[in-house]
Parts: structure tokens; C-alpha cells; sequence
């Protein structure tokens, strides 16, 4: 039997960044895919042969978009907050990092995964150690994602970030993706950015769009990046004494374009701006993250005007400390006006795009972060029938409670590449009580 | 049978804001009063003839208090939001509010109160018109909560106000209190401020300290509330050349002291704030909603370090948009550090401190707030056996996850005044879904 979804209204943007309202919804599904979506008066005659999922008081949505976190990191959760970044990065995180091994990470993946569908987030881009603990934990699940093939000058080489590429790369049904992850310009010389940009180049010359691969990297996350970077590329003869920002860096070796995703984009000029938006880099904004590190926040309001590629994340779980979507959809929706004094900055259905249609954009992932015909079947209902999402009066209610209301918790299904994965509030096969326990143990012997 | 509660930790500030934690415990209830609190180990004996409420994975933490609300205002959330604040006010909500009646409110503020104890807040301060309907909606759950007796000049009298409290005041085994409610000083004139504080300040003289009056205001939230209040109180004869701040203006008649909670405190010049500190004003601090509504971010990290007497609120569901303390808690946890590039500011213990014993002083609400031996019984317990709030290692990694992982959909239990209101997710003899369609259907028709 095919999948179909009933709801009270569907709310999804197309690729033309047209925003439909579909009251009375009916979504038919067909193996992996959206066949149809439409009112349940128009499209009930062709439900035989479908089970359906869902009820009247649903609200379907695209299966959100997480475009840059570090799944594994839910080991360290709360174990070290409130304290200055680079005490919390070098004193508590690196330390315990040292070590994790393969199944450490794939606990700590599968527990960051349960977490994220279980708060309708159907796709997350995770950079971290082992890539391959972190495949196995999301291909169990049956999640959609992008692990990292690791380069970091002096600890991770471009060969082996490529035999990683080989192995998972649209792998799983074609749902997981491998990203070349360049960790940053402060933590990986010029040199390399060139020879894994020019591998890459290569790579994609090859392929059709959906098995390119992206680049992926923090960029311009601290303050203190650029003196950083001078001093690492120093080390290996590599000087650029005229180049003031890091997205210049990028820029002046001629790899800031569409095959680069970039994360954070804090510290940013006009200039630097106009580079990424006009040169189609893609971007994950972090602002939740950023805030609590005390990073300075990113200038959200001129790059989603002038960028078209642009997502939203959580980051890791150590430094926000959750995968919930919505936690960063509200705050990014409530900072900028209170930091603006401005009520009209940042609209619901702009948040609801971030973390969609955007995503889908950020992640060069066609298909998914919609419910138009023909895309993949990734989608997200959530329960209206509560107390904090009342009154639902018209379309533009609900997109509000969306941004300003809704919490992970109301997510009740959730459907990936068309298989129900979550179904009212229910993971299958799944003991989330053990695999909490797990983690733990694990998070304990780190501490020893 | 009596109540008692057991969990993995309590965590509690006292009175002379010493933090606790109390691994495996055990609190003894009685009547409404917790008679102890200790380790299960060492308490257990004194068991017998209480029924068990929690399990080894709860959280023990007092009851949220909140300081500043509209309860009965979720009739209107979601419903115009993204816009300028005298749009928001002037088109939208009075427009609604005109035709509201007390049955109406009855109505929204039962589902306020809901939602709030949904969420692990068994206190509010809520100021809206038809008190006796919000009292009705409390009372009827068994909420413990402030009402408003509404005096606006031209609008409410003070002899109105009385009535409302003679009826209200200390009424529902004192679970409900009344607020003499002076909108703002510019909806109010500094004679209606002056007669009330002086009925008031009399009225106080023959109680103990559980039966004093507050007096309720907004104060400083609107960059244009002097110019206003000036405008106002010209027109009945007031002038006051030299005064520069609404702060400074209630000093300037002698009212600002620890009769007054002020909510907001927004538009605060150094002198202000040493004032409010100094002569003990009671302070509801409420940055979600002020971030929402553009309204400027009032100086938090000065607040709580000169303001002894200091709360959070969610103010109303029209303009945060929830009742979830939660949301609050975590906003304001994370907008100060990004603000201020400072992951120190504002630390975890501090937000729980305003959530707690901070409400307690705030609304000069003895015996909340805490979990001390001989205080009243309402207590929050959250369900720590989640994906989100996983790992749990030590004492401070739980208090972390109260400030930046947990939210209102984690509580699992409330207990209100010795009470058991909320048990495993459920509040008894309750028809939740009924209630909001009700509340739906006085929201259609007031917008017809």
C-alpha cells in the first residue's frame, strides 16, 4: 500500500517562491515520491490502494531542513555551558573529543537523529569525526542527511576524505550525501581549499545534479578567524597580506561559488555579502548557536535579502543544545526585531521558507523542503488541537503559529523518502529509553 | 491520603538565594504545605499515609511564576502579527476587545490557565478586564493566580476597583489574589495614581503580609510613553516640566516602592533603574514578548544585579505567543549573550532564580517558589528520560538543560496548592479539546 496524508491545511513554498495554502488537504504518495497534492474533494477518487495517515486537525508541512549541525554532539549536551568559547571549545569539548571512537559516534549520531524526527526535521547536514558511524546510524533510521569527509590540515587528508566520498556518497536509497567538509580557513591552509576544490570540480563535471558534491565549511564564525588563518597558511609559506575577510580569502583562490556551502557567515562586510549572494555561495545561519557562544550574531536581514541560497541550523546540540528546528526558527524570528526595534523584520513565512525551501536551496537538494507534485516525499504534520496553537482562524494564523507557537513536541508524523518513520508521536522498532542509556554510559566513561 | 513526590533531582533556590539539589528525593506534603524535603533514603520512614506521585526520572523544581500576563488574551494569538505596535494595538486588538464580554474572557482565560499548567506555571499576574471571570477560570482548575481591579483614567474608576477587590482578594483558599491595575502613566493620570496608592497604602496598614494589595502597572515599555503621559495629564491640569522618565514621575509622587510590581521596565536611564532597586519595586521583566513586539529590550544583566525583587513574565499570548515560561526562560538566557558577545552573561542559574524564587519576591507571593521545608506545595516535575535532555552527568549539566533544552510539553506533573493538578500529562475531569473549540468559536465571532 501507498502512503496518502489528510490535514486541516497544508502550507508549503514552491521553487518559484510562491507560498500555496491548501485547505482540506489530500498529499497522495508513490514510492518515494509527492504524486499529487490537492483538496480531498478534488483528489479523493484517486485514493484507492493508499492507507492514510493523518487527521483533520493536522498541519502538514515540508519535512524541515537542518543544513548545518554536528549529530554526535548530543554526548556533550549541557556538560559545559555559560562559559567563554574558547574555555568551552579547548578545556571541555577537544578534551573530550580525544576519546570517542566509531561507536561512540554512532550512538551519539542515532540519539541526534531519534531527536531531529522526532521534531519533523527529515534532512540534517552534520559534520563530524567517524562520517561512517554517522551514515550507519541515519541509514538505520531511515533518515535523509549529508555526512562529512573530514579535511583539517595536519590531521585529516584530502585522500581519505575521498575514499569516505566513494563509500556513502548517494548511498542509502540516495538519501544520505557525502560533503567535502573543509572545517574553516583557520583551521585548514589555502593550499588544501584549492586541491579538494579542484577534486571536487572535477567530480561534479561528471555528474548530474543530484549526485554533486558540496563543499562544506565554517566561514567567518569568529572574530578572531582571519589573524587565525594568517598564521596557520603562514606556517606553510602561503601569504595573502592584502585580503581583510575570510570570504575575500575564499574569494581570491576562486572557490566561493554554488559548490560551497558555508556555515555561520557572522563576520561579513557589504562586500562580503554582495560575494555570497551574487556568486550563489550557499549558506546555513546558525543564530541560536552564535548567540549562545556569545559569537557575535550574523547580519540576517540583509543576507536573506540578498541571498538567495540560504538555510537555517541548529549547530551541535553541546551549543544550543537542541536539534529542534523551531527552537532557531522562533529565536531568529524574535532576536532581529528586538535587536532592530523593528516588529516587521523577519516574517513568519520567512522563517517557514529558512527552514524549508531554503534548506533544500543551502543543501543543492531538489526535491525536498516542498509538497509540490513530483517532489520527494519528506513531510512533517503537526497537531493543531492544543492549547497554545488556538485560535486557527485563517491561513496566515497558522503560518504565525508556526514561527511564534509551534515546538517539536506538536510534530505527530513524520515521513521520509515516503516511508512513515514517525507516526503519531511513535518511532518504530525503536527503544528510545535504551538508546538514551547508551549515550550516557558513553558520556560518562568520556568524563572519567 | 497526602501527597508525595519523588524524582531523580530536586533543584531549588531558598530565601537567602542559596541553590539546592537533592539527588533521589523525597518531598512530604500535607495539607497545602511541603513539610519536607529530603534524600528518599533518609526520608522514606515518614512515608506511610502518602499516595507517590514521579518516578526516578523526574525533575523536582517549584512551580513557574508568572509575573506579567494577559491570560484571557489567547482568544487573540497569532492573530496580527509582524506588525508595527500601534497597528498591532489600534487595529487589531482594541478593535476585538471592544466587543469581548465576560463570558468570552471566562473562556479565554480558562484556556489560558491551561496552557499554562501544561507548562509547569502554577502562578500568574494577569491584568484584564472582567476580572471576576478570570478569577471564575482560576479558581474552577484551582490555579493560584493575581487578578486585575482595572482603574484607567476616563475609563475605570477606583471605586469599581474596590468592589472587585472586597470580592476577589485572598478568596479560593487564598490561591487568588487581587492587583489594584493602573494600566501605565499614560492611561492614567498622576491623581488616579496617587488616590489608588493612598486607598492602597491604607488598605495595607491593617494586614499581615499575605493580605497586602499590589499595585499592577506597565511601566516604560513604549519609547513614547513620557510624551504621552505628559499629553494625558495636561489635559486634566497635571503638568511636570521637569521630570524625564515615567520611572522619575512615580517617584516624583512618592508611590515607587514595594507596593508597586512594574512590568517591563524597558526605557530605564541609570538613575532609573538605581531607583527601582533601591526603594524595592517589585519588577516583571517580559523580553520575548518586548523583542516581539520591536518595543527595545530592556537592561537585563543591570536589572538582576541591582533588582532584588525580580521576575519574568510571558506578558500576553497575543504578543509572545505562548504561555510557556520556557520560552521566556530560554530567550532571554540567549538574547543577552548575543547581544552582548558574552556566553557568560545571564547564566543558567540565574534564569532559573527569575523563574522561581525571583517570581515569589516579584509579586510579594511568600511560600512559592521554592522548595524549602514549610513553603507551599506547587511543584513542576519534568520527564528528564527524553532524547533532548540526554546526557544527564551532574547537578549543573541538569540545571543547563533547564535554561536551553527543556520546555513547557517536558512537564509531566503539577501540583497546586498541596493539589495534584496536572498527573502524567493530564489534567482530570478536563475537556481540553472542547475548550478550544470555544474558545475558536468566540474568536470567529468577534472578528466578524
Amino acid at each position: 500500500m501507498e502512503l496518502a496524508l489528510r490535514g486541516r491545511i497544508a502550507i508549503y513554498f514552491d521553487n518559484n517562491d510562491k507560498l500555496h495554502f491548501v485547505k482540506d488537504p489530500l498529499i497522495l504518495i508513490e514510492e518515494n515520491k509527492i504524486i499529487d497534492i490537492g483538496m480531498y474533494s478534488k483528489l479523493k477518487k484517486e485514493i484507492a490502494g493508499h492507507d492514510i495517515v493523518g487527521d483533520k486537525y493536522q498541519l502538514l508541512i515540508p519535512g524541515l531542513i537542518n543544513c548545518h549541525t554536528h549529530l554526535a554532539m548530543t554526548l556533550f549536551r549541557g556538560l559545559a555551558d555559560d562559559l567563554p568559547l574558547d574555555i568551552w571549545l579547548k578545556e571541555h569539548i577537544w578534551p573530550l573529543e580525544e576519546n570517542l571512537n566509531a561507536k561512540d559516534v554512532y550512538r551519539g549520531c542515532k540519539l541526534g537523529v531519534i531527536e531531529s524526527i522526532l521534531a519533523g526535521v527529515t534532512t540534517a547536514n552534520s559534520m563530524y569525526w567517524y562520517p561512517s558511524s554517522e551514515a550507519e546510524a541515519m541509514e538505520e533510521i531511515g533518515f535523509r542527511g549529508l555526512i562529512a569527509a573530514p579535511v583539517i590540515t595536519g590531521i585529516t587528508k584530502l585522500e581519505d576524505a575521498i575514499e569516505i566520498v566513494n563509500k556513502h556518497h548517494n548511498t542509502a536509497e540516495e538519501k544520505i550525501r557525502v560533503t567535502l567538509s573543509l572545517h574553516s580557513p583557520y583551521t585548514v591552509t589555502m593550499t588544501d581549499f584549492e586541491r579538494s576544490y579542484n577534486y571536487l570540480v572535477n567530480f561534479n563535471k561528471s555528474c548530474n545534479e543530484k549526485s554533486k558534491l558540496l563543499l562544506h565549511t565554517h566561514l567567518a564564525e569568529s572574530k578572531n578567524e582571519m589573524r587565525e588563518s594568517k598564521q596557520l597558511n603562514s606556517k606553510y609559506g602561503i601569504e595573502f597580506p592584502d585580503v581583510k575577510t575570510p570570504t575575500e580569502l575564499l574569494n581570491n583562490i576562486g572557490i566561493l561559488d554554488d559548490n560551497l556551502i558555508a556555515a555561520h557567515c557572522i563576520h561579513l562586510n557589504e562586500n562580503d555579502i554582495n560575494l555570497i549572494g551574487s556568486k550563489n555561495v550557499r549558506v546555513s545561519l546558525n543564530p541560536l548557536s552564535n548567540a549562545k557562544l556569545g559569537n557575535y550574531m550574523p547580519p540576517i536581514p540583509e543576507m536573506i535579502s540578498k541571498v538567495r541560497n540560504v538555510g537555517i541550523g541548529t549547530d551541535g546540540p553541546a551549543s544550543n543544545n537542541t536539534l529542534d528546528l523551531f527552537d532557531t526558527v522562533r529565536f531568529l524570528a524574535l532576536y532581529y526585531k528586538g535587536y532592530l526595534h523593528e516588529p516587521t523584520v523577519i516574517k513568519a513565512k520567512e522563517v517557514f521558507k529558512l527552514a524549508t525551501i531554503g534548506g533544500s536551496r543551502a543543501l543543492n537538494w531538489e526535491g525536498i523542503g516542498t509538497l509540490e507534485a513530483e517532489s520527494l516525499a519528506d513531510i512533517t504534520t503537526i497537531n493543531l488541537k492544543q492549547p497554545h496553537l488556538t485560535p486557527k482562524i485563517n491561513d496566515e494564523n497558522i503560518l504565525n503559529h508556526f514561527a511564534y507557537s509551534m515546538k517539536g513536541k506538536d510534530v505527530e508524523n513524520v515521513i521520509i523518502n515516503g516511508k512513515l518513520i514517525m507516526e503519531e508521536g511513535k518511532i518504530s522498532n525503536l527503544d528510545i529509553e535504551k538508546e538514551i542509556e547508551l549515550v550516557e554510559e558513553i558520556t560518562h566513561r568520556l568524563l572519567q
